[in-house]
């Protein structure tokens, strides 16, 4: 999978998706991330990518043609499965979505900031606005990287042990149990006696309980899809 | 406000939390984030913060030790408002979250990584928990640089233009109207006249309409609240 995130702050991307698991995938080769940086692509004489809003107020609005070039340029490259743009206003990213998406070939995520892109980059190239939650961040960079992180982690091969993303909390609509690690008594506080009974049908009965219990009382709203 | 925020993967945290608004909230001295490797509170000989999960299954659970020995020392030194751990499970943040933990003096996050941690951290330490959204991810450090951000933009003082937080999306539960800036026309794609017209009622009420419309269009559930 190929994944290109065009941005005017190319640093803010650098940690989230240079270590751990992301690094891993990239050397493996199952996922290919990159990064443009959008004043590469000015044709401003000071390289700018961002200007004053029509009808005034507060905040920049990032300009049309840097962008408009650099999708131009990659879109005459290869196909493109979505390009994205990462807006608190867009559609509400889930589980059910990050699945779908890991199973993409190309897909394009473009990072607003400040008040956000030029209306017409919306209407014009983006197939999917997608947002991370109801909440607002200082850019889409990193709801570039959630969404990454989110969809690469599910590519067959990036985890070590592919069960590990099967048993995560959403997978089956239910939050994951509490799990638990040595020491078996922690000052007085003990790990629950039927993990350590050896016992897997009781160990496995004793979960889904756990899983039922939880997301009845954190979020039954998943119980309801 | 002070943040601590408690990691074993220190590297994931410092692009988004060391440039732009993040870097200069820091040195404006609104706001001081600090990140603490739990491996070097670990001790265990080779500084292991995780270990195979009681019961059998996928994937690792990190350690209470070092968690809960870097936290009792945070907390010798000063109290804090909340002790947050970002989970899948935990409840969904929002504008309203993020609103009133700004007004906070000293929060400590802990990210879990793997299958997360030891369900007795949670039960002895975690005030709060914090989920960023209805899906996964590979652990908590990217959820921890969101709301990070989130929080700290809200700070007054952090943008440059207090008021242009104000007019973010979610802020008076109606999401953002488009914005435009120049050029007038790009290929023949039109700035809409209202916004040219410098009549500031019209625009004004042009700006409402599209809001409200936008919002029943995409987020219908916003405007139930």
């Amino acid at each position: 999978m190929r994944i290109d995130i065009l941005t005017i702050l190319p640093k803010l991307l650098e940690g989230p998706l240079h270590d751990s698991i992301m690094k891993r995938a990239q050397e493996k080769g199952l996922a290919e991330i990159n990064i443009h940086n959008l004043r590469d692509y000015s044709t401003h004489r000071q390289k700018s990518c961002d200007d004053y809003q029509y009808g005034g107020g507060a905040g920049m609005v990032m300009t049309i043609q840097p962008i408009a070039d650099c999708i131009e340029k990659l879109k005459s490259e290869r196909e493109y499965d979505e390009i994205i743009y990462m807006s608190p206003d867009g559609e509400l990213l889930t589980q059910t979505i990050c699945n779908h998406f890991s199973s993409y070939q190309n897909i394009m995520i473009l990072c607003g900031h400040y008040k956000g892109v030029d209306q017409r980059v919306r209407d014009l190239f983006i197939t999917k606005e997608i947002s991370i939650g109801s909440y607002v961040l200082s850019g889409g960079e990193l709801g570039a990287a959630v969404l990454t992180d989110a969809i690469v982690r599910l590519i067959p091969g990036v985890l070590n042990n592919e069960t590990s993303a099967l048993s995560d909390s959403f997978q089956d609509d239910l939050l994951a149990p509490p799990v638990y690690t040595r020491p078996e008594d922690y000052k007085g506080h003990k790990v629950p006696e039927v993990l350590l009974s050896g016992h897997a049908a009781k160990i496995e009965e004793w979960r889904n309980e756990q899983s039922l219990k939880i997301t009845q009382e954190k979020r039954p709203d998943l119980l309801d899809e």
